[in-house]
Formats: C-alpha cells, structure tokens, sequence
C-alpha cells in the first residue's frame, strides 16, 4: 500500500496537520475523486463498524427498530417545513436528470430524513395504541461543505439517525433524553471520551426542533466537538405533515416527535482526544485489532510457532499477528502508528525463559510477562489503558473550562487559549451572533447539571437565562 | 399499523398481485413518496440485515474487508470505460446543482462503483506483494427504472459490491468463482433456493467484463430470476484507469480484476420462491422471527406466565409472544401472513395437560408436544421445514426444466408454460436478440455441469457453442 511516509508533524506544532498526518499515516482513509469526498479504507471502516455494532444493540435493547428510507426526497416535500428547508437549503445536493431526460420536478438528496418519515408516519399511524414508532437507520447523508476535513467535515458522511413518534409530550421528552443518555454511555465508557450533556441554544438548535440536546466533548486542542444529538420537535413536523392519531378518548390529535444522530465524526472525535505524535490512539473497546503479536524474527521458526500459539491463547480479542516481510522496527512503529492498544513481542530469548514483552500504546510502557500470566495481564493492560486514556482526556478538559462572568476577560482568556467557558448568557440569537462574528466561538450547550444564579449576560449584561458553555469548536 | 387488509389475491389466478398483496400485507415495504422507490419498514429490513449477517460473515472468513467508497462519480470518471458507461446510461441519476449553484460538472449517482474502485486501486498498489485486495462494500445504489416492483425493480436498492484486484489471471478468475460459490452455497443453505450455477452469454455479461459468472433461480410461476454475479474483468479496468503493480520481475504489469454482488432482490426471490396464498414462508435461518408464541387467551395470567416460560426456554431462538388485545384467530393468522416458521400455542387445557401445540408454517400441520420435549422438537421441525422448504423449490424447478432443440417446439412450449428451458444456442448476440424480441425470453447461463454435444443453434442453425439456460425471467 502507498503509505503516507511523510514524519507526523507534532501535534503542539501544528495541530490540523497533525489530524491529517495521523489519518493517512494510519490508513484510515483516502480522499475520493470528488472535490470534499473520502473513501473509508478497511481500517478506518472497521473503526465505524465497531461504532455501529454496540451502538445498534443498544438501540435495539430500547425497542428501536431498523428501516431504511430512500435517498430522494421531492422538492415539494422538503419545502413543507419551512425552518426546516431553511436550515439546509445552500448545501443540498440536487438531482435533476435522469440519463438525458430531465426531471419534472428536481429532487434532493437526503441531508437528512425527518420528511420523508413525517410523510411516512402520517400514512401509517391510525389509534394511539400503535404508538410509539421507533425506527431508526444507518446510511449515507449530503451536504456540501466548503471545506472538507476527513470525518469532522465531509460532503458525505454515515449516520444513523432515529426517528421516533409518540402519543404523548411527556413520552417523547423522556425518549429524547433516554438517547441523550445512550449516547453519552457510549460516548464515556467505549470512545472513552468525556462528555458533557445539555440542551442547545435558541441560534444553534437543530432547523425544526422545539428542544435540542447534545453531548460536547473538548478536544486534546481546546476545540469542542458535538459528539451526538437528540431532537424534540413537539408537534412542528406533526403539523407539517399531518401525523394525527386517535387519542384514549378517540379524539384526533397531532403526534410528538423525535430525531437523533450520530455519525461519523465520532472517529474525528477519537483521533483528536486520545491520538499523539507517534500516531493513532485507540480505545481498547472500539480498536479493529486490539493485540498485535510481532515475532521479533519473521523467519524463526520456533518464535512462528509461538506467536501462533499466543493468537490462540487470546482468541476472545481481536488479536493479530505480523509476520510481514518487513524489519521489527518498521513493525512496531506500523502498530504504534495504527494506535492497537497492546503490542507483544516474542523474540528468542523470552522463549528461552518463557516469557513475552508487552508494550503499552498508550504510555509506551513495557514490561515482561510470564507465559502463564499474559491472559490475566492483558485482560487489566486493557482496563487499564481504557481508565487512563478517558483520565487523560477528562484532566485535558478540567485544565481548559474556566469560568468567566465578563467579555474583556473572555476575549483575553480566548486569545491565550482554547477551552471551554462557563458564562452567564441571556439566550438572544443577536447576542450570541455578535460574539461569534467577534470571537469564532458558539455556545456549546446550557449544561444540565450547574444551577442558574440571577445574573447578567456576559456579553451584553441583559438579564442572564443560564449558564453556558462557549467554545470555539468543529 | 394501517395494514393492507385485502384478501390475498390467490398465486394461481395472478402471479403479480399475489406477489404485490404478500410484501404489503407481511408489511415487508411502504411505497416511498418519489416514483419508484420503497420503504424498508422494520420486518422487512430485518431479513435484510440477517442476510447481511450471514454473507458479510462469510465474505470476512474469506479475507474480504469492508469499505465505503463515495455516492457521487464525477463524468469524466465515468465515461472512462466507454462499454460500462454505455451499459448504464439511460438509467443514470444526475447531480447538477447544489443549492442554487450550478455544478461545473455533472455528478452522477452511483449505480455500481467499479469506476471509483478502478481510480482508487491505481494509486494505491505499487508491488506484487500488495495484492491482492478484496475490498466490498453495503451500500445503496440507483438505476432509474420506467416500472418497478418491490424488491425485484426499484430505482434505488441495497446492496454488496465487492471489488478485488490481483496479480494473475488465474488467481483472480479463481476468486471470481469462489465468491459464486459462496453466493450459491447462501442461497441453497440458507435461502433455500435452488440455483444453477453458470456463465453468462456474450448479450447477458456485465458491461466491461470478460465473463460474468451467475446464479440463477426459478419462481414459482416458472420465471427464472438472476440471485447474484460475480465478474471477472480481466485487465479492461486496469487498463481504462491505468492500475499497474511490479511484478516479481520487477517489471510493470497491468492488474486483474473482479466485482461481485447481490442485491435486495434476494428478498423477491425468497417470496416468489416459498410463499403462499396464506402469506409469507421464511426460510428459519433468515426469518425475522422463528417462532411465535401465542396464548390462545391473552388475559389469562397462568397462559401469560406459561409463554413467558417458554420464551425462556427457547432462548437460543429469535422467538416472541404475541399478546396484542387481538383475538387468538386473528393473531395466528398474523403469524401466518408474516411467514413465522413455527407458531406454538398455548391454552388453558394445555396447561393441564402440560403439552403446548406447535403449527409449522409450511405444511399447515400441528401437533400436540409435550412440555419436556418442545426444545427437541422446535429443533427438528424447523430443520424439517428448511428441507422441505428446499425440496418444493427444487420439484418446481424440475417440473419446469425441459430440454428442447428446436424453435418451433421452444414456441409451443413457451405457449404452454414458463420454465427453464435447455437449449442448444450459437451464443450471437444478434440470434439472442432476435429470441427476446420474439418470444421475450433471455439466456440465463451457460451451465457449468452439462457437457456439450457438438450440434446446432435451436433457433438459427449455426453451429452451437454451448447448451444454455433459458427463460423468461424478472
């Protein structure tokens, strides 16, 4: 394979070039012919398949179940909810030929489904006793991006996305959350990412949505990355696309629903939390291969014969030999570069004293094992990389919040450092536009978890709904 | 759920509506709201992802990765293989705008990706030692079609495509006809079809290819249906994108390729295979749902304790209880509608008697089984139904299945019956079209396990190249 053999620039250097050097330097991509496009390559796509595997079990486990809908959406169904239409209309592909012939109508390639499963659920619920519906799909979405970086920022990308519909407010409310909560499970205990969950402002809610909730993690760099979000659209698309159902008293009344969605980016996510200069990092739960086992010597036969007998020792992980041609040190840093979480080297002498080397990805560390010993070691090798990057991840982040009640200070503190800032903010979409246009940051999310004080905007000393958090983020 | 509540039309009067009124009553499929696209609704897309299970599986054993490579092919792209793009352009879905702006050049939606796969492995291989790469991906694709029929025509359908590339001829013709066998191994065993294994004609071969391996199935009405193909195209790919590697000696050499794919069609080929005027008939090993376990009074909390029980102890099946508020006679025939091979009832005398009644799908037939033997029981009946399931099909095929020489008697035939029909063919291009033209039948596949007699074209006199497979098909 053509490797990127470019040196990974340092990541205190020049962090958007250590992203990409990382990306390609571990395969996980190639960029597509078309201008803003990436081909997955088998290991970045196993990344994702992982991703789906236990999040689709969970969603199962909570009654959710998969359809799939088609890419096309008419323009005459898009235009039915108007703040919707809005939201995404200068980055929707448009389809306007087939072969030759034109189109009557143009169609749209789906930048997301809410209409086509608001057309669909208006045809298919009748009483209340069919409800809830919880569907929800894996697939491919559009929207044109200007500029491209691979997985945070694509003209494609995959998804999931969930779209539910309820009888009651209340209900709906309560899934929304219970998402919120799935993926922040998934999000802290397999990604390892630290998240913090809450609701989204009235300017960076999703087009359409009454409420939108979201986990935000802060990257090793300052930046925030939205990670997962769960909308609550109350009766908008209900009314939109006359989804009525017949009520306990019989009485016709507009469902409640729900969307939420996760995609991609979360690699983007992985990269840029747990990654360093020597390459990729991964979790131990979500890594393709978790175990690399390195024969010093590819041509001894007896080592040969031990790192076989090792893979099989650790069948239950996803365990990998590599007897390539190449030299042992081109080997371990290829293991090192494509962040597998244990490397173990078997080299003659540690057969003479049965025994292997273990190196840790994450700190480098290595240490002799006893043959004995090394499905015990391993299995807390991986805990223990596991509680380390997600403590590394939560200290970088406790390191960058601050909390900041003036705009001098704000924009002082910005011009020092990336993070996460803690402010007492009114909620107007003019206030939090000016900050942007000034500082390049949004508000991240109204935390669910900090108590309102009375007090006054920051930027603009009106009175204060909430403390929220501002960053600069992807 | 609004269900289709009509009669099914029976299979013997109207072949078509049966088909039509089975996918909408199973509640397989909701009509999308753009001409010629479906909804995958959530038992419908479960046998989908359990065929996906199964063959990905399969596919990874075999030391194929999975990738995904983008929706859009820029033009030029495309048109580099001129034979390809010829054999796809009237059905080719075309991006011209984003947004208000127009496109400087047209995108087309992909409707196969050998041309994306072609650029890709041109810049990615260097030596020998890098081959082969087997690459597949699960994904949709579009093909706008005048008609459609769910599952079997629809402008947008899921699929596989696999794309590998190799060093010899020999190794990747080699592959090209491992994967046809993996595909009629899934088919036989797990489908339950039976297939015919063969080539396809000089007409019938995929556009760019050298040869195209197919396996073909027939339906109950005696139409035959294409259930996967597996190309190998020689180096005409590698030569239109220029894919080269150094060989052993050192020396540049253009590489071989293949594509393979199955499709959602699959689900089409299952219906009008095993299907029957009460509904649906799965397969066990890709039914949605084994078994359903139904109390005959869904009120009666010692009925409703037994079933639970029982879910228990059948745990290791996808095993469920129905105890919606409808009655016993309208949930067994729901169960019957929806294809569940086996439906265990349970009532009041049957706790006493400690027995539960098991009805097999397939053959109506139910018999009483005693508590402590069910688990056995489950076991055979469902292997028995996936033998007889195969064995119908199998009759069917061979009832149909006529070797004929001439083209008079071809006609009578035809006039008679549809079938598959074994016939001596030149293997023109201009005789076969004449064929179709005529009596709207097509070659399926040059047969690998019949020899051939030197003799002459059924239908025009030359000499005969081969026996070959015909009929009229979906």
């Amino acid at each position: 394979m053509k490797r990127n053999l470019k040196k990974i620039t340092l990541r205190e250097i020049d962090f958007a070039q250590w992203y990409t050097d990382i990306v390609l330097n571990a395969d996980l991509i190639a960029y597509g012919p078309v201008k803003g496009t990436t081909i997955f390559k088998p290991y970045g796509y196993a990344i994702w398949e992982n991703i789906q595997k236990i999040l689709d079990a969970e969603f199962k486990k909570n009654g959710v179940k998969n359809v799939y809908f088609p890419l096309l959406i008419s323009k005459t169904l898009f235009n039915k909810e108007k703040e919707h239409i809005e939201g995404f209309s200068p980055e929707i592909v448009t389809v306007t030929k087939v072969g030759n012939k034109v189109l009557d109508e143009e169609l749209y390639i789906r930048p997301t489904s809410e209409v086509l499963f608001g057309t669909f659920f208006s045809k298919e619920i009748q009483g209340y006793h069919e409800l809830p519906l919880l569907y929800n799909q894996w697939v491919n979405v559009l929207r044109w991006e200007k500029t491209t970086r691979p997985f945070l920022r694509t003209s494609e990308f995959l998804w999931q996305e969930g779209h539910t519909i309820h009888s009651s407010k209340q209900e709906a409310q309560q899934f929304t959350l219970k998402i919120l909560d799935i993926y922040a499970t998934f999000a802290e205990k397999t990604l390892l990412l630290p998240v913090i969950k809450g609701q989204k402002t009235e300017r960076e809610k999703f087009a359409g949505a009454e409420e939108t909730y979201t986990i935000e993690s802060l990257m090793y760099d300052g930046q925030a990355l939205q990670c997962g979000t769960s909308h609550y659209f109350g009766q908008n698309f209900s009314k939109a696309f006359d989804i009525k159902f017949s009520n306990q008293k019989n009485i016709l009344e507009y469902a409640y629903s729900t969307s939420w969605g996760v995609s991609t980016r979360l690699i983007g996510g992985l990269i840029m939390t747990h990654s360093d200069d020597n390459g990729l990092v991964l979790p131990p739960q979500i890594a393709p291969i978790q175990i690399m086992i390195l024969p010093i010597n590819n041509d001894n036969d007896d080592q040969l014969f031990a790192v076989e007998q090792l893979q099989k020792k650790l069948h239950k992980y996803r365990c990998e030999i590599d007897q390539s041609d190449k030299g042992f040190g081109f080997r371990a840093s290829n293991a090192e570069i494509k962040g597998i979480p244990l490397r173990i080297e078997i080299g003659s002498s540690d057969l003479v004293q049965q025994q292997v080397i273990i190196a840790r990805r994450d700190t480098f560390e290595k240490i002799t094992v006893s043959w004995t010993e090394i499905e015990k070691v391993v299995s807390d090798l991986l805990d223990q990389i596991a509680t380390n990057l997600y403590q590394r991840a939560l200290d970088n982040r406790h390191q960058r919040t601050k909390k900041i009640d003036n705009y001098s200070e704000y924009k002082k503190t910005l011009a020092k450092m990336n993070g996460l800032f803690l402010v007492p903010f009114c909620g107007r979409i003019e206030c939090e536009d000016t900050i942007k246009a000034e500082t390049q940051t949004t508000s991240r999310c109204i935390p669910f978890d900090v108590s309102t004080k009375k007090t006054t905007c920051f930027h603009c000393g009106q009175p204060a709904t909430n403390l929220v958090y501002f960053a600069r983020a992807y």
